[in-house]
């Protein structure tokens, strides 16, 4: 069994805001990340996945079709976006970064099949960093 | 004489739009930096200085008194917000990082001589990286 | 359930000696390490926590709360600093990247609780990279 | 007990070809790996052993015998070889980063024991980087 | 005026093997680079360009452009191949870093004007990173 | 004409105080630089030399040539060493990293020749990293 993880990167912005939290709350809460103007990251995403290699080509999972999937559902919707406007996900929930690590993983679990019809390899975890001081991880078999 | 050399970092966002072009000229020379709602960097900022290492200390300059400028002036201005929208230099101009890295040097020029009162040493260039592969320099004398 | 890592730099010099070994088997155990005047590196300590996300906040750990925590409890006694010499622990333990992994996870146990009251987040594990080729990790419920 | 990794980098050439597939299917299935006058990497190999902390000297693995373990067994063989036709194993296996880590975890498991006779420490894993954005990882107890 | 750096990066083998020495002297000259099966490296390139900001669009250099002109005359030829037997110009020259800066600014002067009409942006130099130790540079007004 | 810069790293313990100074006037000076007991770095050195490219070999500099000088000269006297104490020459001077990258340029300059017999390469510029936010850089011909 290997895990393969590939590294994606993306630029958005931004703006952490609970629509249940008053103005002040917000502040108190997110400090600089409320500013109602927003801000911006380039995100680095790490897409880990686990299978055993295949006798014939050696390989656990085909590099080419992992990239195919996660260009086409994530950064293509979120490179050079505003999170918090422009992703449907993000209009009642604030993009932090372990929001923006579920919505990635759902989005990757929910077309994964169609991408790796096999029993191999598995969507295992999503790592992303928002900067490189500050990263942020979810299992995959923990997201519905 | 030295060149020293120190690295800040700030995340902002930004939108690419010339205010003298049509919606369509914009998109076109921008491309997905024109995204209306903007998008974002972790932003990297190395600022160069020059001269001669004092005698008694062994240091060409202080850097706590550059750190100091560089986050007054810049840092505390930039980190965390909307560069579009918010600093008032780019209401009417595009946010570019050329015009960012300018904008920075005239804040540091002005400034200079507040921190560095002598005649050593001197700004000589500001280098800003948008991502790691997108750099841009100016020199100091360059700029008014 | 989440896993946030922060990462936090600082620079200190150590010097590797055991005080029940002779000088000549020192030398023969830790080579250059045994140096008696010291030696020291740029640490980059990543500090690993685990947790849900507040449906509210959206957020599983508080990242200003860590830092002040972190900052005090372990950046403050340690960065610019001779482990060997001005760390109590280390008076008559050799400060080795394990014996500093297992001082700073146990100094984030002992005050987690003020930083952190409720069930959740909980320490998970430190990393130190003493260089960038030489990294210890310890998880941090096998550290009493 | 504590994971210790340390990082070893080599520089080789490959080819990724299937010895029972036709021309047209490694072309499609390796894309320009496949290409018949190979192509190279900087590799970057990080070997992670666990293990307690020795009470007197304070160290989980002595690094000079693992170096010493790994340049002999791996670095020597690989560094500045082309893998797919130097190397025996890859003469009949595709040189993939799979079989890849895979051939340096049996190397080390097989001269483990000289290098470190105790019952501790034992080789838990290996992870090779290919580039920074292709990473593959074995666990030592899965492979014979 | 500004300086534009854009990094790119490919992936490729080669053999260092100078013609008109004997066997002898070629391995005494070049080491295990010398090896006659040749080995690779993941290269970095780093493309730099000078010009003035336009004042409307605020950009020196426009990147769709560099980067269009680099993959097609560069990295298309250069990336997942083996330097030294298939790129004609070193059939009978070492494909020394010196050499591979030297033929990338070449390719890159010979159609500056068809990507770039006007008098600005002008390429100033290429700065080539075999491994991250190792790294070399060349000005484009000295190669001809 | 071409660059090559090589890249070398030590790890050593220093204690900013200049002779000269009170104790008071080190303190407000250094700050926690002058701590007595000293702290450290892993310093990275980045030595650039300047010369054409033979036209047999096709390289500007011999790289065993230069990392044999840069260990003997450099690495061998600096590496695991408290420079504070146990280099002569900061003795009675700082070891800020102006004066070790002066010392380093020194060492380098006066056995340069018995390195590099020829009029080619010859030694450019010295750039030390305290820290990968403290750079320091000097040019070898104002150096004597």
């Amino acid at each position: 069994m290997f895990r393969l993880t590939r590294r994606y990167r993306f630029s958005a912005s931004h703006r952490l805001h609970a629509l249940s939290l008053s103005a002040e709350e917000n502040r108190r809460l997110y400090g600089k990340c409320n500013n109602p103007f927003g801000h911006g990251h380039n995100y680095v995403v790490e897409v880990s996945a686990r299978g055993p290699a295949d006798d014939v080509t050696g390989t656990a999972v085909n590099p080419a079709v992992l990239d195919a999937l996660v260009n086409r559902q994530v950064i293509a919707a979120f490179d050079h976006r505003d999170l918090s406007s422009e992703i449907e996900r993000f209009q009642d929930l604030p993009a932090t970064s372990e929001n923006v690590a579920v919505e990635i993983c759902r989005r990757l679990k929910t077309h994964w099949g169609e991408a790796f019809p096999g029993a191999w390899p598995k969507l295992e975890k999503i790592r992303i960093a928002e900067t490189d001081r500050n990263i942020f991880e979810v299992n995959a078999d923990e997201i519905s």
